[in-house]
């Protein structure tokens, strides 16, 4: 058996989830935590590498060892460990075929904007700040055109090998919450940086530079420099990864009383 | 004519709104704003000495001093100079006689708890973590003994000289947003640690140290030591100042399109 852990994460003090070098990763920040609660050297394997500064709800990540800890106890132990910007919610007792990635069916990234006439400190770090009046129901019709399976090289940045640049996307919702605004992206996987040139992409329909049809028309041509702009990464987190039977369990929260 | 700005800040940056000399705070991050832009070196007088990490939320500051730069274009000039955890939002011409303190009728201050099973890292330096089951409708029944005119020797610290320690409260309402608990208290003005030992003892009515009636008898015996614990800084935000005719303008809030 192995153990599989969902956690949060706010991004902003790490450079990625992928460990490196003498700096602070989250991958490092839950092996060093696990080797000083058990003393076990262990690599863990995360459901998607986000990058600096990129945050997560209900992040999945493995690591294929026994632990003396009671599953229950677990995650309270680790969190006495983890930095205060990571917290392990759940762990879990997983088969060994499991894996973050390849078991994985779906994933969801929400990118947040705040549309708004002046700052907030309090969105710092957490949602871009887009100071231009957007014209909300314009990007709502044109994000359906990125629905279904279509080929996503206008909405990626190269530099990772892909046998292919093929996604299915199950659901593009938008929400407003006084001046935020949430985009929420639900595909069985996402190409490098896809989330957040998508949302760049409905950011350009919101100011008017791109009309319903346009969308459709860069994903046929496979035209990147007609898309929007890949926006910041501090607006964008994770926010769920759903796996087949019999791992669904590993996607449920609860978090009150 | 004197200056007067509606602010937002984030505390955790800051050892509170008063300028003290090497350490950053609120008001000498404003103070160096405004002689950056203009250079005017002016004391900003502040609507409450907020201490370190505690947030706010409209909150008024004033300047006594003429400005060449438009009203409607100076919070975005001054924001331009402003560390990214602090925004201004408004900017007012008012009479010489208005005093952010002096002028203020009503105030109030917001405690937020994360009562929660694991801490939540979005909650970090914003939210109280409380990860006790708590007792929340007796937290609401008790918070009402608090309402009208009291002597809140017992709800302070000591270290501030006061005319009187007898203050009104206007309003103590809680409300609960998923793992969250707010306690928003209005009243005519607020004893040194006050808000942040209300809330504790409201966490105590919780936790079920106390019992209806008990908040009563302490305010009644001034009774501290029978009080709950002053609660830590991070969990307060002072979220609204209200001014009697004609500065009532300032305490409205304008932010969406």
């Amino acid at each position: 058996m192995s153990l599989a852990f969902k956690l949060d994460y706010l991004g902003t003090a790490f450079h990625g989830w992928q460990r490196q070098p003498g700096i602070p990763t989250v991958q490092a920040a839950l092996e060093d935590a696990f080797s000083a609660l058990t003393g076990q050297h262990v690599p863990f394997i995360g459901c998607g590498r986000t990058d600096a500064g990129v945050h997560a709800r209900s992040y999945i990540a493995a690591a294929r060892t026994a632990c003396l800890i009671p599953l229950a106890k677990l995650p309270l132990a680790m969190n006495a460990k983890l930095p205060q910007d990571i917290s392990i919610r759940e762990a879990y007792l997983v088969d060994d075929q499991f894996h973050p990635v390849f078991s994985c069916n779906t994933k969801e990234y929400t990118y947040t904007i705040h549309n708004g006439r002046v700052r907030n400190p309090f969105y710092k770090d957490r949602a871009l700040f887009v100071p231009a009046e957007l014209n909300y129901p314009a990007m709502c019709t044109c994000a359906q055109e990125f629905l279904g399976k279509h080929d996503f090289s206008a909405m990626r940045t190269l530099g990772s090998n892909v046998k292919t640049t093929v996604r299915e996307i199950y659901a593009v919702e938008l929400s407003r919450q006084d001046a935020l605004i949430h985009i929420r992206i639900r595909a069985n996987g996402f190409l490098y940086n896809m989330a957040r040139t998508m949302a760049g992409t409905l950011l350009y329909a919101g100011l008017g530079k791109l009309m319903p049809g346009d969308i459709s028309a860069i994903l046929t041509e496979k035209n990147r420099s007609a898309a929007g702009p890949t926006l910041e990464a501090h607006g964008l987190c994770m926010t769920g990864v759903w796996y087949s039977e019999p791992y669904a369990v590993l996607s449920t929260a609860q978090d009150q009383f």
